[in-house]
């Protein structure tokens, strides 16, 4: 019940206590939980860069184009794909993504805020961050996660819950 | 921290009680929960075919090469994207595999079980798969989720924290 809880109020957080910083016990707990993510025969292609210094935070504002609160935050952590630990080719779009979910729910679960940045599928985002960070040409950035303190709880998320999306057997 | 254990708790699950059926009540619960998922700009493209139909189930453990479970478990899930409501173009990839993840967990944190088997980024899976549900050319199945009532609670996952995937600041 509380999971379900977790998964029905989690939602993106783009405000947050500027300067207060997430220890780095909390960082790898938060990991932890995206490594538990399920992968093409448990393959676990993702790699993580946590970027804490302002002076890199400050470049990933310039070249991402809608990530300009990450000023405020705490952190970005740069959820990538090793192709070389892939399954097949383009698995690690599918195996990050999902790592990239349990982080942001890792995140609300510990009360803090935080918010999925696409990287992919955007060919010039991607290049821009490999530079930046160094990445070798394996190793692809699927998603920038923008998390810190929330300035203030976030409302409920709207209703999601469609059911003209359910389709009983065939479409 | 209830939310954190479930998603350190959630494994694949390939054996269930057969003939147990999940009542559509908690089939919607779940989808309901995987329509929460973050998407890109909120554009929630995703779309679910549940298939209980004992003779569309045998085709789909004809039509997916690791999915003979399917047999005894209550429903087939086949987890869409409509590239006519996605962000931009591959994004359903990205949005479709949160909302898998985030069923996953629903699935886990209702004592049910499951498994995701992959349909995307296999070609000859994606389209046999369209044409056995009848889906239109632009719904792509990303995901195909057996989920059911579990034989035995599955052991917990072995340790899969790598502290050697974090990288701060730069590769």
């Amino acid at each position: 019940m509380f999971l379900e809880a977790g998964l029905l109020t989690r939602r993106s957080v783009r405000q947050f206590e500027a300067g207060r910083k997430i220890p780095h016990s909390d960082i790898e707990d938060l990991l932890k939980i995206a490594m538990y993510a399920p992968s093409g025969c448990n393959r676990q292609p993702w790699e993580f860069v946590v970027v804490e210094d302002e002076k890199v935070k400050e470049k990933i504002t310039e070249i991402h184009p809608h990530a300009s609160f990450l000023k405020d935050a705490s952190a970005a952590i740069v959820v990538c794909g090793d192709t070389n630990q892939e399954l097949d080719e383009n698995f690690w779009v599918v195996d990050t993504s999902a790592a990239v979910e349990n982080l942001l729910l890792a995140i609300h679960g510990k009360g803090l805020g935080g918010c999925w940045c696409a990287i992919y599928p955007y060919e010039d985002r991607m290049k821009a961050f490999q530079n930046l960070l160094g990445l070798p040409e394996n190793v692809k950035p699927n998603a920038l996660v923008v998390v810190g303190y929330p300035v203030k709880t976030p409302p409920q998320p709207k209703d999601r819950f469609k059911p003209e999306k359910i389709h009983y057997n065939k479409w």
